[in-house]
């Protein structure tokens, strides 16, 4: 049997990850494979640099599109990373010369996925980048093959393992978002520089995937409404827990006549809901289809061995000679539906003031609520020491973003309210 | 674009609700299949049967054997059931035929899988089963292709619906076995004759299929240790929740240096384990894998939807050209590891016993289980009447099946024990 010849750009946490598995599941990758697998090339920043791995039957490579035009390459893997730079010019390159490509690129497919896939498509290779979503779940094959036959009305992932790490020890250890944080970082789940997780944009670019493959729509970054978890606090995870709630940074998707509406935010999620369950750096996609129903498939997002066992899967597919298109259908059976703006979303929220404990206070709290037509379901109420600021939580029936927006502005202005109030959306599956 | 003409054999509820999802979705999976998929022949027992769907388009076949031979079916769909008879002779037929199979039959995959696979891998045509296990939860192909770069070390799974629903309803209602098969039964979730669910049969046909992929073994659903659910006691069900499990009848396959063990029986698991959560009449599964870590898929696990769902997917990857080897790996590459029986089992046990509440009826117990050298974990008693038997529940730390045997034997022999002791295993993930 021939084997099949890859290169890698990249040799990181995952591409050393992906060495390894090739390396220590040789036997088994190959029967499954129907061929051996084998590195002939790679490439990387610095070579002297120790990773752990055997690199001596690979070619070095210093440039990395020079390894993708290198004849006996066939397929590139990338791993570098970023939707900018050496990692999209490599995926061009590698297209352009007809190789196949690899990758575990989220923001790479977010942001160029149709200009990329009409490249694929022309050139006849495969693009795939299981890795580039939830890491060793295989919820790209999921919704694209196994899931292929329904009309998917929505989809709803907890796709960032950092803030979900984060949120987790915020409620176990009731501390707030700066010690969780401090805590990921040590122990290695966030970066020195965490915006890109904790600010929802890592969450954006894998529902922008989702919301693509799902609704075979062409991929929409753009259209994402972005919202980070740097402003829950601890007292609002405590009254989630309290009222029977998680809260969870979800990536939620949803089709409907108006159109698709993508959305990454912080949410409210009943006990009942098994993804509420999810916890620590696991990560969760739920969808929910015409024929099947509902679908929980969860895991490991991240890390060297759930990516690596992703882009190995795909090497093997590649291997087998099984192809899909980028978005699951060709670019011209692709329908451009609509964004749905987030004003447009209708749901339930969770309200929490910091107000002076002082008659009328609720009173004027419930009018603004009246007067945007917000209908009030829950309210809760501590006891405080005299003189302290009181949190008040209110739970709304459903409303329109809108409307609550409108009253919280309202809220806001009150002069017995202390702080900017916190308001997080409800997701009740 | 040409069509991919299909014939279906068994028009029940499956067949059926194939036909309905081709119709209903045509464009989204002409889309997603590159290509339309037509329904050119039919074949059931009663042609006037009324079935809601519109068959005019198709050719009738009393004779699915007949389907199978006519030349225009590229695609042969069997959805007839059962491990014999009809359903194996068209499916050897088509085969033979060099028509490409598509089966939900879990039956005939765990019983004559190999001979099939080989007869397949002979006449280079592709033998699809997605639906054959965990309905329309893509667990073939998460574990076959999904997770291929893995070494897969332990499944476990809620393979059963209706073995699920009766025992969610037992714990939720407080009933025992018998009410709650009625209200299956009532329900349509389970049949007249319900053995082949509740016996743990059809559990063990799925457990042998997903052994077999995930390990890269010949299937052998005669390896597979039975027990149903008919002798769990509403008791039961009641001191688990009070220890803090769930009774749920799973799957179970282990593969270790002794071989492989796969095993349906009745188990109690811990709720922190997420298989615990999982009620009614879902499905769901949970791999190990060397790189993915632990992995968790849920679903709806029967049903026309589900069904469809998965028999729908295997005819876009059919219609694609997506081929994957029955078994993952083409038979010379699987490798027939040794099965391990029951008896070297090794882990803890629930072990409930009917006692005359006497003095020296403890010791004994303890006695028995100390000179079998198995060690307690706790025990729990409640008070009850004079002279009721009194239930006494142990759970043992980790011991070995053939010990645990052995104390059990001789403590059904005891005169102070009323009942045969209900001896449960637990799973704890």
């Amino acid at each position: 049997m021939k084997a099949m010849k890859i290169g890698i750009a990249g040799l990181g946490t995952v591409g050393a990850g992906v060495m390894d598995l090739l390396a220590r599941n040789r036997d088994l990758v190959t029967a499954r494979a129907g061929r051996p697998i084998e590195v002939v090339a790679v490439s990387a920043r610095d070579r002297k640099k120790d990773r752990g791995i055997e690199l001596s039957g690979a070619r070095w490579y210093d440039d990395a599109l020079q390894m993708a035009a290198a004849p006996e390459v066939e397929v590139v893997v990338e791993l570098i990373g970023g939707s900018e730079g050496t990692a999209r010019e490599l995926v061009m390159a590698a297209i352009a010369a007809g190789k196949q490509v690899v990758t575990a690129n989220k923001a790479l497919l977010a942001v160029h996925g149709t200009e990329l896939a009409a490249l694929a498509e022309r050139a006849g290779v495969q693009l795939a980048f299981e890795a580039a979503v939830a890491g060793g779940i295989p919820v790209i094959k999921a919704l694209r093959e196994g899931l292929a036959g329904n009309r998917i009305s929505k989809v709803v992932g907890i796709l960032n393992g950092t803030c979900n790490y984060i949120l987790t020890t915020m409620r176990e250890h009731e501390t707030d978002f700066v010690a969780a944080l401090g805590d990921a970082q040590r122990l290695g789940y966030a970066e020195a520089d965490p915006g890109f997780d904790v600010d929802g944009i890592d969450a954006a670019h894998k529902l922008a995937i989702l919301a693509a493959l799902a609704f075979g729509r062409p991929v929409a970054f753009g259209d994402v409404y972005i919202e980070g978890i740097r402003r829950i606090s601890a007292l609002d995870i405590a009254f989630a827990t309290e009222l029977g709630y998680r809260i969870k940074l979800l990536g939620i998707a949803v089709e409907s006549p108006e159109g698709v509406s993508a959305r990454v935010h912080p949410c409210l999620v009943p006990l009942a809901h098994p993804i509420a369950r999810v916890e620590g750096v696991f990560n969760a996609v739920v969808a929910v289809g015409d024929a099947v129903g509902q679908i929980m498939l969860e895991g490991r997002g991240a890390g060297a061995g759930p990516t690596a066992s992703a882009v190995v899967a795909d090497l093997i597919d590649v291997a087998r000679g099984r192809a899909t298109p980028v978005w699951g259908a060709t670019a011209a059976s692709l329908s451009a539906q609509p964004a749905v703006a987030i004003g447009a979303l209708s749901g339930a929220y969770y309200l929490r003031l910091m107000v002076v404990d002082r008659p009328g206070v609720i009173a004027d709290v419930a009018a603004a609520l009246r007067d945007a037509q917000v209908s009030m379901g829950a309210m809760l109420q501590h006891e405080r020491g005299a003189g302290e600021a009181v949190p008040v939580v209110i739970v709304t029936h459903k409303t329109t973003e809108q409307q609550m927006r409108a009253a919280v502005e309202r809220i806001a202005a009150l002069d017995t309210v202390m702080e900017p109030p916190a308001l997080i959306r409800i997701e009740a599956g």
